[in-house]
């Protein structure tokens, strides 16, 4: 299925005037509102290629219905969302649920959807049906030089995929860690990581990075061996310029400052990218912004004062996806949600009145400093985000225009009620 | 030091402009904006005595200056406030803090700032210098039922103070638990707490209420007598129908859903009272808003859904109070903020479409839940809150206001720079 | 597989002098060493029948070998652990995945393993495969009463089923809750849920109990509708006498005094059973006493001083069953690991010197309180649990003899190594 | 006072009979007992100045009585605790509550007592009586240069002042940080006090170190600038050689595997101290093994691993200090109980079979890698301890003799029982 121009042109139509109307006024109140639609125009969020079946928990799954059954299908679906919201134009692939059969083909599938390819994503979390050595106890961290092996090449053979379709990155996300005290010798599991990812840095084309994703919890219940930024970072430094941290949202502790984090990455040169979701309790993987908005807001507002002092391009200086679990909404207003309410941050975070709140720091303002951050985030910039995605030839509003195009009944009709996301 | 009505007209004046035209937008998109404000106009939100001078904490406390050395001059600041915002006609006493001399001259004074005394404070967490037992090892579940007297033959003394004032409601909070395991018998504090709670009740007089808040921890590291909700209810339960629950939000453990346990609370007819701040890790007693707005508005949320719900009038049928301390910024000023961002979450909770939502919640249709909610935080209600505000003869900008009449310049001239509020 | 009697025999023999050695010093130094002993024999903990296959996460599972592949095995596991331990004489079934076909031959079969019937479970948090609505919104307090009625039927079946085992007790957990903001109105959630509990209560023979289980969050991440012991207090007040609450030691916040809910449910005598783990992030159903020995001991420490206060039997008094879930470990080897460590935290709980506590704690002597339980804690009690078990016939060393014996190797010999463990 | 050689002998002889049984049993038990008790002897732990008197939070403070009034007092003190353990043989100054007016008398005090002068601590969380300019937005971090100045000029007196008294290491603890959103711009915090503590750095004569200690919070409770283990290993490295960082126990976020960041720390040559205490909830600032004993022994476990596999002294190697603070307990008494429960880890981590558990990890036997740290911690080592203690010349039971001696009561006596210790 695709949305046709017409379809959304006529969704447009209808909600010009309320939209105008709303656009005009918050133009009238936001000076520099013209400068921050484009950049809102050439920022691009990545859509995994695992998040568009219905996600679940070890408790149980209640898929929904119509989910892609195969690469050319997720391709499809992130093309549907583009197609939309005019944000989501790149879609990050994981090996092995997602390797092509025919490279031109799915090349070609995925410039139809205007889509680019991410960065590319292993997986040494599961054991494979066809595979020799069991990640049970780790991957790259195994006490057995043989798995060690076994994970490397798995990397490597990710990252030969990757350069065939155009990616320029390598997520390594891992699950390795321990379960019980005792179980793991923490320095050695260190170690043996560190020289299995200098083995995956080696094989890393020029000009593509390694992220080295970090998460305190889960599946791995005492220890994690990328638990947290300070050990990533560690790795990170010792492999060199290519390899960066990735901060995921819900990776980390209770009560865990992340924009501090943020900062500090982008301070030292090492912030390679992110993984936008929201939680409460652990790595629960929720619609971003549905839980703490503000704290989006000010993850973003570290980003883009942060990424301005280095110099590094909003649009493309940073990997920026989606890694959430639909277990409860469709999978596809589900990341429409997320990619609005990443927009809306990033809209509120351009909006901060900077020289003004650096005055303000230097004098110790602190209320001041509260009040300018806080009149970027009360402000509703929905209209502002709207004119951005109109312009980009999106719809006026996503969510409605798929429920009025009853894309999910067409996708059920197509795929069937009963189908399962390759990977899930 | 007293701000004339001139010099409010005279800073609304020249706001009047820009204002008109906010709001005017503001009325345009929300059809119940005239009801929403005359709720606003209602709602008055209680300032503790203690919360206007500089906070501190274990290691150290910053004093700023010209804070209220008497009571006097705490019904003074409050006044300020209140002419500010009108929104702060209420006070909240501590005894043995703020034992008055001459109650009819109190009264008077308050009255002359249209302040009205809400719930009373007990304080037995401390001991008093004339104090004949300690509270070290607890007062209401203490071993001694000497002590246990003192306490309650204390808080009986607090409802007289009360009485006299024009109070209805004591607010017990208690620092009563353990610090080590085995320090306590769990059951036997909890029925000596109780025992010594039912001789306060008793003491209540017609249409008091008692309000038993819970805390989690601090200053007792291990237990504490009233813990949570569960606890409180037990307590309020077996009191009888005076007795109610108080929520302050920063008493929970990590993560705690607050929202819920309000509307449990109110379903079971026992939500008394409230106490504002925000924290990030624990107890930390920040401004209002100024961490988690989206869970300030969620608890709003609920209060309102719950209390329609149960026939309950907004602005007089529960206790609602700022408990806050000021350790960085200007007292005054973070009290007008923490109101202001109070009032901001009521406003949004009153617009929330509670017919949709309730039809999107029978159809389980979750993303339409979330875009009901968000739809209301995500508003900009600013000018409403302001046209409140202005309506009942308050400043445009309180802050702003309060900096331009340089208040606090003022009252460090009157009162000295080194002042330490009483009972600090 | 059975474990013959000469085995553990020979076994015995080999370590008698050891541990003969040993016990006798551990005797000498605790004069009720005989009383206790008498009180660790009759102590069963009840394993769950999933418990006994390879656990995982929604991250994948590495299954071992040899799991039972029916009701049969299951009880022929639970057989083998028990002729080891002579600790684990109960289990606890979960319907729909263990309805047998012959209800004389499971009791017989389950006789022959001097296994009784521990409490029943009801499984409302998955869709069976022809199961006609789904509970992907919850069950018991789901909008719809006609989901609800489904789930209540099953909760009646799961007791009819019971009453025909010889069961006395049903458990209810319950995954309803939500995942987002708005999605539940949390009080007609909370009624629904209460509604649909008093139905399954009515349905209750005489003499059964009925255990509500809380959970803070997982599988849902935003609340959960019977989410910690104030709402199953709540709930099993409401239904009546029959109704208690279940502690899970996974189930809390984070930073929770799990002992002091212990001890206040046994005050208002609704505290009904236990589910023994361990966790370190949340619900990590890790080994009892892997993580915080110290609790399990505070725990127990609780337990013994209530029940004997309130003079219920330890044994017969309150349900113990094991909820783990053996991720990395031989679930078998686990559940050893976990019933020893519960023994040992029983045997000092039991070893706590109780008169001069309540001195201690009368006199505030917070030092001596203190000392008076890190004496039972840090005193080796291993010699007196194992002396428990030999007088039992068990096997002094369990796990030990488990590998000598190679029951696992014998398992997957007889069962395959590919099997699962049917409801997993 | 001071506690003589013959009375220590005669508490000891009283003792001799019982103490004797258990050792022997417990010699029998572990082959290395020798060993151990030679590591024993040689382990000391430092006393800060600041933990002999009653400690308090912000809501206040119950002192009890005796509390020494002068750096006199507070030697004489932790010369008692080291005449009744042998373990106790450092003093922590602070400067400037602990500055000598006489280094020469001050220093044949400690010689008296045996004490050697550990790490120095500076103060610039507080403002002190005579202090120019204010730490209430920090110190090191301050915007202000002069601020900055000011607090790097206090670390290089206390330098100077540690230099006099035979100290080799600096602690520099740090309230720097921020209560709200927006008050710093984290990069220029972290690079200010990056650029105050090099020239503090510049200032270390040879030999000397200096500890970064890390907190998560408190007293800021947004954020801290040196906030975890990465930042702190951060500032470290950019320092030099002679920076390490300094661990707390109670300065972290809720579930952090500590003991995994020893290991990392000591991993990369950067772990340099440890303050010992336990907390359920945040800087509870508890005496040691009171709250998770557990976690006390893996931290000695990897303590122990990580030092011998790098060579270093166990009594020399790292600087070892309890920081506690004593609110319902008699700090002496606390004190003994500290040392005691380190000493217990740390015995129970020496008795680990490190060669069994290097076998059982190549071979991911995770059961047996929780036997073998679980049976080194279910030992029972209290005598073996107790014979160290004995060997050294302390006393049985240090606690016990303490009573027994009246301690309390005599320096309530002399000092009066309204002291208050210097500093708090």
């Amino acid at each position: 299925m695709e949305i046709e121009k017409y379809q959304i042109d006529a969704h447009n139509e209808k909600l010009d005037a309320t939209h105008k109307q709303r656009f005009s006024f918050a133009a009238s109140e936001n000076a520099r509102v013209e400068e921050v639609i484009s950049k809102l125009i050439k920022f691009q969020i990545a859509i995994p290629s695992w998040a568009l079946g219905t996600g679940g928990t070890r408790f149980g799954r209640f898929s929904g219905g119509g989910e892609p059954r195969s690469l050319e299908e997720k391709i499809e679906d992130i093309g549907l969302l583009h197609k939309l919201n005019q944000s989501s134009g790149a879609i990050s692939l994981h090996i092995p649920w997602d390797i092509p059969t025919d490279y031109d083909a799915i090349k070609s599938l995925a410039a139809h959807h205007n889509l680019r390819f991410d960065a590319m994503n292993s997986n040494t979390f599961q054991d494979q049906a066809d595979q020799k050595l069991s990640y049970k106890f780790g991957s790259l961290q195994h006490v057995d030089k043989a798995v060690r092996q076994q994970a490397i090449d798995h990397n490597i053979e990710v990252i030969r995929q990757g350069v065939a379709l155009g990616s320029d990155a390598l997520t390594v996300w891992l699950a390795d860690g321990s379960c019980f005290p005792g179980q793991l010798n923490f320095r050695k599991a260190f170690q043996n990581t560190l020289e299995s990812l200098e083995e995956i840095y080696a094989a890393l084309p020029d000009a593509w990075k390694v992220f080295v994703e970090y998460k305190a919890f889960e599946p791995n219940f005492y220890s994690t061996t990328v638990g947290d930024w300070g050990q990533s970072l560690l790795y990170a430094s010792k492999l060199g310029p290519k390899a960066y941290t990735l901060v995921d949202l819900g990776h980390h502790l209770p009560n865990a400052n992340i924009e501090q984090i943020v900062s500090l990455l982008l301070m030292e040169g090492k912030l390679g990218g992110f993984h936008f979701n929201d939680s409460k309790y652990g790595d629960d993987d929720l619609t971003a912004g549905s839980m703490k908005p503000y704290q989006l807001f000010l993850i973003f507002n570290e980003l883009v004062d942060g990424m301005d002092a280095k110099g590094i391009d909003h649009a493309t200086g940073l990997g920026w996806m989606i890694d959430a679990s639909h277990n409860v909404k469709d999978p596809l207003e589900d990341l429409l949600q997320s990619v609005d309410a990443i927009m809306i941050s990033y809209t509120q975070a351009l909006l901060v009145d900077r020289a003004a709140l650096t005055v303000a720091q230097q004098e110790n303002d602190v209320v001041r400093c509260q009040e300018i951050l806080q009149d970027a985030f009360r402000t509703d910039v929905r209209a502002i985000v709207q004119e951005a995605r109109l312009r980009s030839g999106g719809a006026a509003q996503p969510v409605q225009l798929y429920r009025e195009l009853k894309v999910r009944e067409n996708l059920i009709a197509n795929r069937g009620l009963k189908t399962v996301a390759t990977g899930l």
